[in-house]
């Protein structure tokens, strides 16, 4: 039986994409003088099918889904479980990071409960989809049975397909749950034949002594489940609702023709785990900000992309990506507005 | 006798930046997870005298100096001198980089002619402070004569008093003029004690041959001129209008109590003028981008500064800093709409 994440992805147009290079050549301004703006439009074109790539803040939808794990019971983070559901409910009421950078660039927020251990029952504006009540302490068993993973993956998917705007120009996943850079590490150790201590971090704020401790936990978790190979057996044994509701938004996203602007570490690990299972996602993909959270760097360098923003964030909650967003609108209106050599009849060189 | 640009800086107010620092620890957020953002909010906290400083872009002011340069002569830019006022009309008529962003961000743009070869008398728009028709060749005498390289550092201080708006939050000043990146190596190489050739870069697009005859111009002008220490000194025998006028707007915004976004290299000259000229000016500057040009990086830490971009942009015309605002909005709305954790009821770690 093929899974639905399977399905070809859609095409990037190329022909729009190679007018839109030659349209960068003869705007008034040395030619690459845009530096990463100008390689922007040019995505955006291809995407768009557009020589003109049309602006995205307000056409961007932006989901943040949010989960619980297990292994927070191995003392892997600053925070409490309990704050998970409790942030859920500060994006819900606007308070957070992500909502009022949603509410500044016109962009739809969507909240998604992929598995939290507190209900968000409550909670106005959640959309449900919860997997169960977090995630098992991979510590001792596996985090999640594969149908759970299966179920988690599709939660991006449900979210893509009926979630989000059909005119969505650009998605923007996020992720909220308490513990979950331990799982991202253990993730990305496992998909990049790394050790934890070359990718382990302080996540909302650890200490050195901590910081130990977390990496021994993964050490010991990536030992355990042996072997670590396929991207689903890892999503599985170490991964996260959120991790893989996300991961499944990228591809989904890219069936439908619709690039994903991926924010920090955790967000990277799922498009991480997305690339493995369909490597040419990856052109569909544009990396928004390398965070502060010490293993980002060394994820992105495997990947062999180069993120917009380094501005030492690390809150995730795509509040990353978010930023990014008038970076790309500021290249869309450039590529768009700007005359060329020939309008302005300017000499060029 | 005094110069005006000797007179105090505005003062910074301590007690609203100490304000927005707690403010940034108690908001929903692990704290220091908003990286720069939180620096940047606390520096407009500190310069408008508020807890939660206004958003900027549409309080911004930009103004671009354009000037020739008769360095020119030496071959030292890969394109003609012609192309200065042709860009000039291009900024006047909107088809510039920075026209585009100006509009996009909704900020005032004002372009002001500190000294072109040609005329602007023709084109709407332009403020007409011309010193001169451009700079002298200090390849083979000093660029401009002391009264000259005072008159365009007053352009700047006559901008910032009479031609911005009264409520402007923020100055961003850009530039043009063929072969600025020469005047500007020079200024650079004399005020840090460097070698041309640490520094030389391809301005807007030479090759590998024409860098290192450029070099060698910069070289035999730096010997020709010795003593090069004092700022007016190097600013006068090896400078440009537009680059005094906009070292003359930094220290006017400052003494206005208007902190300035600096652009990319040929700007960062003009700060390092300004900052020689008064060391205390720097608090009142913020460094938005490094750009492609070579010796922008070193010049900036040798600034000890961190841009807050870093996209390979190198077109100048203030095109980077204006991409930046939407960064600093970005901050500044964090800083003023996010919820606390007693606000949110969400438990502090």
């Amino acid at each position: 039986m093929s899974h639905w994440f399977e399905a070809p992805l859609a095409e990037i147009n190329v022909t729009s994409q190679q007018q839109a290079e030659l349209r960068q050549g003869v705007l008034t301004k040395p030619p690459g003088s845009l530096g990463q703006l100008e390689r922007l439009a040019v995505k955006f074109a291809g995407w768009q099918g557009e020589v003109k790539p049309e602006l995205v803040a307000k056409h961007t939808s932006i989901a943040i889904f949010a989960a619980d794990h297990g292994i927070a019971a191995e003392g892997v983070s600053a925070f409490p479980q309990a704050v998970t559901v409790e942030m859920v409910k500060n994006f819900a009421r606007g308070g957070a990071a992500i909502s009022v950078l949603a509410k500044h660039h016109e962009a739809a927020l969507h909240i998604i409960n992929a598995g939290t251990a507190n209900s968000v029952a409550e909670v106005a504006g959640v959309v449900d989809c919860a997997v169960a009540n977090g995630t098992a302490n991979f510590a001792l068993q596996p985090a999640m049975t594969e149908p759970e993973c299966l179920k988690a993956l599709a939660i991006g998917q449900h979210v893509i397909n009926e979630v989000i705007a059909d005119e969505t120009r650009l998605f923007i996943g996020g992720e909220m749950g308490i513990a979950n850079t331990t799982s991202a590490t253990a993730i990305c150790c496992a998909l990049l034949n790394m050790k934890a201590d070359e990718l382990v971090g302080a996540g909302t704020g650890l200490d050195e002594q901590a910081i130990i401790h977390k990496a021994s936990v993964i050490t010991a978790a990536l030992d355990k489940h042996q072997p670590l190979v396929k991207p689903l057996e890892v999503l599985t044994k170490v991964g996260g609702f959120e991790i893989a509701a996300l991961a499944g938004a990228y591809i989904a996203a890219a069936q439908k023709g619709i690039p994903s602007l991926v924010d920090g570490f955790i967000a990277t690990a799922s498009a991480l785990v997305a690339c493995k299972l369909r490597p040419e996602l990856k052109e569909w993909l544009l990396f928004s900000h390398q965070s502060a959270e010490k293993g980002h760097q060394r994820v992105l360098q495997q990947l062999d992309v180069t993120p917009l923003l380094s501005l030492e964030m690390r809150l995730g909650e795509a509040s990353g990506a978010a930023v990014c967003l008038s970076i790309i609108d500021s290249a869309l209106a450039l590529h768009a507005n700007m005359a060329t050599f020939e309008e302005a009849d300017v000499q060029a060189g």
